[in-house]
């Protein structure tokens, strides 16, 4: 379902509970679950974790093959949907790509679960 | 893929790029895998947000039937994915069961993605 989510709408249903601050659109939360399925995976979160524990953040995309056993196209794969998820950078120099992590990714999801 | 991810072949895998601290193991990304699939859901992240968004970050699941424009069961189904996932606890007064928010629920995702 994608009906907008209009926080009048949020208020007058809270019978006994008042909101605080507005919460999520349904526009918002389709963009942001789009986000979250690229991390629902262990491939790539192990991917992500290695990227992230190598030195300045960034790994070979030659380092990332063996440690996950997986093919070179299928790690290739994967680490496109976490470059387009926004969680990494790509760059290239010579022969092999180069990803960076980006710090902060997940702060959207993280402020949600902050207690207000 | 299931299986063993030993350290000690991810540091002699690293051919350019050295580890400075410990990734994921198969085992825990696997388990980190499930934890995502619950937030990767517009419907479970705006209850989710509701609840955030809620005085005390409690709510009641009468006012979050509305907002979300789902069935009564649609809902408990999600959160249940949610309570079960570790984001939300569940209690119950009189007729209605209250959804609480638990704070810090992402951090281990949260702390992948700090440069280090």
């Amino acid at each position: 379902m994608t009906t907008m989510l209009d926080v009048t709408d949020i208020t007058a249903g809270a019978c006994c509970t008042p909101l605080v601050r507005e919460p999520l659109t349904a526009e918002q939360a389709d963009q942001l679950a789009g986000t979250m399925k690229a991390l629902a995976d262990p491939a790539r979160l192990r991917l992500l974790s290695i990227v992230a524990a190598s030195e300045n953040s960034e790994a070979c995309v030659c380092d990332l093959i063996e440690p996950v056993g997986l093919s070179q196209p299928t790690v290739s794969h994967h680490l496109k949907i976490l470059t387009n998820a926004g969680f990494l950078t790509r760059s290239k120099r010579g022969t092999w790509a180069y990803f960076t992590l980006v710090p902060g990714a997940l702060d959207r999801v993280s402020q949600l679960l902050v207690a207000s």
